[in-house]
């Protein structure tokens, strides 16, 4: 038997450009961190609660599955676009939560159309990663919220592709002329038949915490319109189910339902992994181009011919079962308690008081702070130090945009910890803050 | 409430050149023609046998992670390369495999540089769509052997990749002396420099059902290094673990266990899917060149950060607890039993004596034929009209070919019908043959 040679190992190898551009993922060295330091609370891993983890609900719907289905078609492949009944089933999910509260429920012809236009995932990651393969070539570029989903912009670099952050206000509002002066900039250098989409976390986003208004979404699509940017939008609708009011979800519709966006080529992403279970890895698209739909849809096949039909199948199940519902009213109420745990923490630490603020976030797993005009919140700075020494992590804001970095900002996540483990969590944070804030750090 | 508008369907989307290569799968057509044929009986599609899916197994799996896993991790995400018991589960596998019968259980250490090795995929279809990624441009050449998996063949024309035929003889085994000389041309045409890989299926191949015997894998070996194309090496063992007799597995080692390949950058892709249940979509590949598996987890965590850890756990109770070698045992038999019924058809129904050719495999799901000289099975063609007529359809092996496809070529799938429905399907194949055979076709 041959041994791993290590000879093999050091050899060059000559790769792909996209193979050479393959890096470690930017938060590798605060998971090195996280494990070298005993006793750490991480307030950085975009995990789930793990005490609700839906194991009975999992395990009803393993039970209906196998007593209805006779040929156990539950455990067979799939096809490509993933299962039929699961994409009815979220065709009218979402087209009844972009009605709105009190609309008319879908009528089945609206379902067929909108099931038509769905594809299942592995997790709306890889309807992302798709999205962006069948538009983008490499020096491209993609409009991206501020701040934006570091996956995301990680994936744009894995692709070659570069992001830029539409501008914002000092309230992180979308600023429309601001962005209007973006666009004619970019025509006027050229760079203009580079800009191939644009993307954006409507709901409760993932580092800010925002939900965009319907303000802020007609001012985005009228100034792309009258920019001659009539491009593809990408909308990521990751958490748009984890609002903590109800009908959060449907205080306003998502770019497949709102005529502002008519004639842009449209792609709704969003997954059911987050509100029910993360282990399933189940997301979607929805997308209303039919030629860009089946380009993402032949790429699928060439990447996995199809998400796995198992757990797509149980999904399927609780959610016309109602178990998905049920797990979501659960969801809803542990991350308000853990918000609320951390806020109070925040507050009573007198992270204010040192020049921080945030927004209470009404929804989602994440709270975005920005620190004193000045500081860097960085893995390799003296804040981050102080942090560690506290035993308490975070993902350095900077991680989170396009271009541009704010040195200042930092995300934290209430998504894992428990609410006792949040509200200590929360103190030593504010104490690294107080510690570096007296230039002692 | 905005109706999708068919302008925005119509309208051109400049995409990126992946995305306009993207096409439908080469047997879109066949799978129409299945839909529109009412009483047909498909010998084509791929998929395995509903009866003996491990419905039971799956709930028991189910059931002692829900009674051991306090924390309920198996619902939470999982890591980018997978569960470490999986990956350790399966490290400790293969490594029995390649040590042959009798050989040595391996050591602790072995398994665990082989672990770090692994990464769990969305079937092995990931693994190898990540490889190619990191490896080719487009343009750049992959050597494949002939016949060669379909799929594949698909996923390097989407990233834009050519197949070239490793050149085999009468009886379908590698021609060492012809690889050479393929090799030589290559090299004085001036497109050695774009060949990036080498791939193959060793056991029980998809579509030929052949195995790589060890002279053949050996001369391979020698041929590719004497020629200078120590070049990346892709074993797909994706069959491996379907053999009919006991101990197939076992009977020569992958390019991970054999010396003839020390110094070629290896991969080994294989999947827990087609041997356990299709619906959990798990594969897996295992890599012993650092930067190339660097790369590949790097795109991976791109793709989706992750294969769903649900499948992955309950597939990794299943291993530890026995249950998926007692499913291997039972799918050994009802495949065996289903290719006696498809190959006793055969000859029943006269095909050998109408100047068809065909190997019986001694493993996984596929049977291979040779029809006579100058006859086309392709999907317009008079053969495969008498079998749409008969009532049963195939692939045309044609679609399993990188370069100068054999159009008298076909593959049988035993994997899906009952024996009884395999019979049937047999002798229709058979009238179909005689038909065209007789020129009424």
């Amino acid at each position: 038997m041959s041994s791993p040679s290590s000879a093999v190992s050091a050899a060059a190898l000559p790769m792909s450009k996209l193979g050479q551009r393959a890096a470690p993922p930017a938060i590798t060295g605060l998971m090195q961190a996280a494990l070298e330091t005993p006793g750490l609370l991480s307030l950085a891993a975009g995990f789930t609660d793990n005490v609700t983890l839906p194991v009975t609900a999992i395990q009803e719907a393993l039970a209906r599955l196998s007593a209805e289905a006779a040929d156990h078609e539950f455990l067979q492949y799939g096809t490509n676009a993933g299962r039929p009944g699961l994409r009815a089933a979220l065709a009218a999910r979402v087209l009844a939560q972009d009605a709105g509260r009190g609309g008319e429920v879908p009528t089945a012809e609206a379902v067929a159309a909108r099931a038509a236009q769905t594809f299942v995932t592995n997790g709306s990651q890889q309807a992302l990663y798709l999205a962006v393969q069948t538009l983008c070539e490499p020096g491209d570029i993609v409009l991206v919220d501020r701040p934006s989903y570091f996956v995301f912009l990680e994936l744009l670099r894995g692709l070659g592709v570069e992001a830029r952050s539409m501008p914002v206000d000092a309230d992180g509002r979308l600023d429309g002329a601001a962005l209007a002066a973006l666009l004619r900039r970019l025509r006027e250098s050229g760079e203009r038949a580079r800009l191939k989409a644009v993307y954006f976390v409507s709901w409760f986003s993932n580092p800010s915490g925002r939900t965009l208004d319907a303000a802020e979404r007609r001012a985005l699509a009228a100034v792309l319109r009258a920019e001659d940017c009539v491009v593809p939008v990408i909308e990521d609708a990751a958490y748009r189910e984890l609002g903590f009011e109800p009908g959060a979800a449907s205080a306003q519709p998502g770019i497949l339902g709102d005529p502002s966006w008519d004639g842009f080529p449209r792609l709704y992403t969003s997954t059911l992994t987050k509100p029910f279970a993360t282990g399933l890895k189940v997301g979607y698209g929805m997308c209303d181009h039919a030629a860009w739909r089946s380009a993402m849809l032949h790429v699928k096949g060439h990447h996995d011919f199809g998400t796995g039909n198992f757990a797509q199948a149980l999904l399927e199940r609780a959610i016309l079962d109602g178990a998905y519902e049920a797990q979501l009213e659960t969801l809803r109420k542990a991350y308000r308690e853990k918000r609320d745990a951390l806020h109070a923490a925040l507050e009573a630490g007198g992270l204010a008081g040192l020049g921080w603020r945030w927004r209470v976030p009404q929804g989602g797993l994440y709270l975005w702070l920005e620190g004193p005009e000045g500081l860097d919140t960085g893995s390799d700075s003296a804040f981050c130090r102080a942090c560690l020494r506290e035993g308490v992590l975070h993902v350095p804001g900077a991680l989170c945009h396009g271009d541009a970095p704010a040195h200042n900002t930092v995300r934290l996540s209430y998504g894992v910890l428990a609410p006792d483990a949040l509200a200590e969590a929360g103190a030593r944070f504010c104490r690294a803050a107080k510690a570096c804030a007296k230039g002692i750090a």
